[in-house]
């Protein structure tokens, strides 16, 4: 417990805060008249949750109920099988690959079985490029290879068309055993992949009604592979349900994490800062940056309120790496238009650190760096990072985790999910749904012949006339 | 020369034009006012190459000469070594990616060697995150690895600390022969690389003096590992000539390709597109996003035009990838503010198909899938979200690569290049400096200790009260 405790990440926002040198910025008394309208976000999210609406955050204990069976179930596929294959696309893909980045090593697929502690290579084919997925299957040994098939609706047609693929050739390779190799995360009662388990026998689990797939990483979607990879899935959930109680109980925005993040988002969003950058100095933290993308453009970027008013709003996401971004981006966030907010995610210790080796033969411009270490290097750019940017009066916070471990993940989503939903509240926007990627999905059912759809085929056809292609 | 022609990359910017269902979007009369502008800006740029100023152009073919003497060395390295570790950061590190990440298989590193060619794997580190060094350089036999450190000046921090770390652990385990692991790329006549190559032994390759980071990837910075890692580097540097040919000599704005989608890029810009959307179409080039949102953000993110008035200017590039990330970013990009451009690149045909087997007993929803390609899924699903785009007044436009090759990836290379120099001319910029990175490099020095910059580190120790803290 006492290790817990200093496992609590942090936010720190005093980039976005004024002072004598930035004094545009958010004021404590601007983010005090947030604190009515904050009350009853607060109390509309917890009547939400208690009718079944946000269960991200309910469902969080009866999940954790379920991760002993998802446990031996993994620890069982890591037995049997070298690799594990996630098809699945948006929500179903990106929560299993941050989470996976964050917690196994960076080379996880080329090390030894032994150094993965013999568990599965892992892959997450989250795109229909097929040169890129003929390339792996016939680089694969199937018959020591477990495909997890993720989509809640079970018609999703990208993950769809990659299992009619693999089920065709395991069914070639592995005859009648070529269920074996199939487990579907899906819903409980509806959708092809509940028939197709229930008719070719393949083993499933099951993804609660009420989340959707943005933020489904702490159901079966994501827990599953995280356990199948070694990934501590109790502490995931213990550190998401620490942190999804602090969130609820905590009624001062002031203490509530998620509350101020989305206050001073809403605040500066309003203030014409169009562009929210999520920059993490971790390599373990650049997928999480994808996840957050989705995240936060998918459930803020609405066209109508909730009173069927247009209002296009949302805050664009820009994912980003420090220290990677500093020399490809940090020109533009410093001295182009100041339409942005920044959040750096950083870690107090790194589970390595290396030596820069001290040689007083060398010039000054690079002796320098010898003595100290290379995390040491990575925080003195982070901090000058953040100087520079308040120089050129640009608001910026950081959430600090103290290590980079399972239970410090599992608070951070928990975390931006939170936040998440508040900022839909303060925009008056449903925040959970995502009408705009339906006219996509017709129009892509309509050019596949898919029956019903012959209408839409013609329009979409008229209207492609290239006139101007050089 | 047949085969070459067929491989012409193409740009259709009709989603960018006014017609009938988006009666705001550009007119011709538009584009043609930008003809007197553009003329001013092609004689200036052509003056500039005449001048040395813009020898990513003017040096295209001196690399073509020393094309031989590279894919020699590369080939030698070839047969020595097992991997081939690329020590960069920005334009050192991110057209090696993205030209290798185009050009091999996905999952190159994990191939055979035989299905490698007997090629080296090939990585990049471009962070300093200890975690994920520790763990690469742990993993690699130093024996049969070569390192490649790439930076212009010699002193940049992050590759400079990686060189000291790696050089440290060569000497341990290599003893004298530790200089024959490092190869590096550096300028001809300064900086610590140059100095040391020459005390130490090391190989060493030229970045030309004209050219800066974001703009070397076909010099060594990009030929090098390229060869290395068995991509065409003859036919990636005669597409570039070929499109740098066309785009010189093209007067006419509409027939231009840069000045094309420079003028888009301006007229937009100037009315409220503050933001840039790069998705391509290809799991293949998703990294080429990334360089290109590095040369559109550095090179025209800028405080000061050319009169050195303040102006703030730079549009804010964003990588995305279809389809993927019609699943995470399309609901914001047809639904939220309408203030970005899209660009789509597409691959006309891929290198590898798969068909999606037919199944008459499956559900209707999911029968039509089959009998189609799997890329036809994923060019219905680009038609389609062009469509969504356009019914939502969204301008694109699709770069169209007959096929992924050296070819067309050198002629994008050089569009992308141009189209930039364009876009600083008509935003009266200087396109090819990064003044504000500058900030952030002083701070690193200060924080880290290098003498001359006391007064710097009291400053921003001075600048750290974390007031705000939770």
């Amino acid at each position: 417990m006492e290790e817990r405790k200093k496992s609590l990440i942090q936010l720190d926002y005093t980039g976005m805060m004024r002072s004598e040198k930035n004094p545009k910025a958010i004021s404590e008394k601007d983010l005090c008249s947030f604190q009515p309208q904050m009350h009853i976000a607060r109390v509309a999210l917890l009547q939400k949750r208690a009718q079944g609406e946000l269960d991200f955050s309910a469902l969080l204990l009866e999940m954790k109920g379920q991760a002993q069976q998802i446990q031996e179930y993994a620890d069982y596929l890591s037995e049997h099988y070298e690799n594990f294959v996630l098809l699945g696309i948006g929500g179903s893909a990106l929560g299993p690959q941050a989470v996976h980045q964050a917690l196994r090593p960076y080379y996880y697929n080329e090390l030894s079985s032994e150094k993965r502690n013999h568990r599965p290579r892992f892959y997450v084919v989250d795109n229909i490029d097929p040169t890129r997925f003929k390339d792996l299957l016939e680089s694969l040994n199937l018959e020591k290879t477990m495909f997890n098939v993720i989509s809640k609706s079970g018609n999703t047609s990208e993950t769809m068309a990659q299992f009619l693929i693999v089920r065709q050739m395991l069914k070639e390779v592995c005859k009648d055993q070529f269920n074996e190799h199939i487990v579907v995360t899906t819903d409980q009662e509806k959708g092809n992949l509940v028939t197709l388990s229930e008719n070719e026998g393949y083993r499933r689990f099951v993804i609660p009604s009420g989340i959707g797939g943005r933020f489904s990483e702490l159901t079966p979607v994501g827990l599953l592979p995280a356990a199948v990879c070694g990934i501590n899935i109790f502490e995931l959930l213990d550190g998401a349900i620490a942190m999804d109680k602090k969130i609820r109980e905590q009624k001062d925005l002031f203490e509530n994490p998620a509350q101020l993040r989305a206050a001073l988002g809403c605040f500066s969003l309003k203030r014409g800062k169009a562009i929210s950058v999520f920059m993490p100095y971790a390599d373990g933290l650049k997928t999480m940056a994808d996840w957050y993308a989705q995240l936060w453009a998918e459930s803020l970027g609405k066209r109508y309120d909730r009173q069927e008013q247009e209002i296009w709003t949302g805050q664009t996401p820009i994912k980003a790496l420090g220290v990677t971004d500093q020399h490809s981006q940090v020109q533009l966030y410093t001295e182009g238009p100041n339409d942005k907010i920044f959040t750096f995610v950083t870690v107090r210790i790194f589970d390595e650190e290396i030596l820069i080796p001290k040689d007083d033969d060398l010039e000054q411009n690079i002796q320098f760096l010898g003595g100290h270490q290379l995390g040491d290097l990575l925080r003195a750019e982070h901090k000058a990072t953040e100087y520079a940017l308040s120089l050129a009066g640009r608001l910026h916070q950081n959430i600090i985790l103290p290590e980079l471990n399972a239970y410090t993940v599992g608070q951070l989503l928990l975390l931006l999910e939170w936040e998440t939903a508040y900022m839909g509240e303060l925009l008056n926007i449903n925040a959970f749904d995502q009408p705009g990627v339906e006219e996509g999905k017709i129009g892509t059912y309509a050019l596949m012949g898919r029956p019903g759809y012959e209408q839409r085929r013609s329009e979409i056809e008229e209207s492609i006339c290239k006139k101007y292609i050089i």
